[in-house]
């Protein structure tokens, strides 16, 4: 098992990605081997001075950094020898089983779709984030900001891709799904919310339990919440400043501590043919090892296999 | 100038409403009237019974009822004593300057629509809610759930509306608008949002700032931000719930504290031709007081006119 992961992405690489990369690697096995891509003498160096053994990686030699501000599609293909061009250049080629980075999040997107592909009879990948339960454990959310709009079929999908990762990275069996909408009733909602009601709840692959409202988020009433990516990426962001601000305020609570997406890596994107994680650009080492941790389980469950079979 | 408030709306009606219309009413001058719409008799004796002075106040006898779940237009044409549809024929008729309910908020905004009706030049009229800034003081959000689908040229509109109530209301002399979006550049965004960024641009009536994300909600960035019903609704109801999580948690801040709908009273229609405010289904006698306090500064400030002035 080959785990690629971007050692220039992020706003405090390389430092914590070097930190993080040898962090995982210490919870692999034998045969499960990270591969490095970035600045080869650079990352051996500072993995070295870090206290890792360079030895212990594999590297691909891409010197090259496609930073956050960049357009993606523009930068893919204008640096072929960055980090994440080369990262997807090898996962297209089955050289490595999965690809993660902490950097550019258009052009992580654009490089799945471009390399490995959508899965057959997936419409469009959707960017899935975990979200904290306020009991206990963690549902999920998607689009959060792969597709601004959407269209229904697309959301009906994005139930189903929602539940498999539930059922199998999560292990729960009959992952509730909810759509995000704005009012409990089927009626309610906009014009796309209130044409997938009806595809979601004809969809006998999925645990429909109907509409969920932006205070239904943290609940128990579903493992898996659906949204177009402009909802959904509003909703993470906001999300995320609530849970800045208890940090700036120094609230300590078990169920803040939770909305740290460092404790489960990155946000991946489903429905492509490879396993892609894309972190958080503020991402820390523990943040990364989770990240590459994250990857080795996708790998590990073959999960992309329940993906096609799911849509074959 | 009159004042109408629902006796019978929200979910702590009428025991609520009486004890913040006796609170209110404390604080009003002579000619300032607080006029009661709800079941007559009950209505004093309810008063007399919480200590305050049935002669203070006018009634208009409205025994009905529409309850929250409760179809809008139906429960407003076949309701009409109710104290929804009899406040909104006051209003219609010039009898009352403002009303104010806790009650369906559906109901209202229909009832607004169909008596008073919308500004002559503005398209759909739009549901305002308050948000806290971290730092000090409050902006705005809007639409909130009035229009689930918008277009450009209504949210260029929101744009209008909410800085003229940021002016007015909060004498904030020239409020920074900024569009709810999921990015910072200018191309960001999805259909709607790209094509209503150039006409907010290009609008020399507001003090555009450009694209604000999720995480901008509660800063200085802007005083007013303005979004599709749909994106306002799922945004307000998030925040909500954090807001209830501290509460739980029994978690003090200051901030949080300002999350506290209560402090402020409801949530204006504006763009409709008279006062109309909607309360929180939950709201407690100190919200329903500032409802009835936020009612008088609107016809105070004469706030109608301004927005018919800049829509003439």
């Amino acid at each position: 098992m080959k785990i690629g992961l971007d050692i220039l992405g992020g706003d405090y690489a390389p430092n914590a990605t070097i930190l993080g990369a040898i962090e995982a690697q210490q919870l692999l096995t034998g045969d499960q081997k990270l591969v490095l891509f970035g600045d080869e003498e650079e990352t051996k160096s500072l993995i070295e001075k870090a206290g890792g053994n360079p030895s212990d990686f594999e590297y691909i030699h891409a010197p090259e950094n496609i930073s956050m501000g960049e357009h993606p599609t523009k930068a893919i293909t204008q640096k072929p020898n960055s980090s994440i061009a080369k990262g997807f250049e090898l996962l297209k080629n089955g050289e490595i089983d999965s690809f993660a980075s902490a950097g550019n999040t258009g052009a992580m997107l654009v490089g799945s779709i471009f390399s490995v592909k959508t899965v057959p009879g997936v419409l469009r990948p959707a960017i899935t984030t975990i979200v904290p339960k306020l009991k206990s454990g963690f549902g999920l959310l998607l689009d959060v900001g792969a597709n601004a709009d959407c269209k229904p079929e697309m959301l009906n999908q994005f139930a189903i891709l929602g539940s498999l990762y539930s059922q199998h990275m999560f292990g729960i069996s009959s992952p509730k799904v909810g759509l995000l909408n704005i009012g409990e009733e089927e009626e309610k909602g906009n014009i796309l919310t209130t044409t997938t009601y009806p595809l979601l709840k004809n969809n006998e692959r999925i645990n429909f339990i109907g509409n969920a409202e932006g205070r239904d988020l943290f609940s128990d009433i579903a493992d898996v919440y659906v949204c177009d990516g402009f909802t959904g990426n509003v909703v993470l962001k906001l999300a995320e400043s609530f849970y800045v601000v208890t940090l700036k305020k120094g609230l300590k609570d078990e169920f803040f501590d939770r909305f740290n997406y460092e404790q489960y890596g990155g946000s991946p994107v489903l429905g492509v043919n490879a396993p892609v994680i894309i972190g958080h650009g503020i991402s820390t080492p523990q943040a990364i090892k989770n990240m590459v941790l994250q990857s080795r389980d996708m790998i590990q469950s073959d999960f992309i296999d329940k993906i096609r079979s799911a849509f074959n």
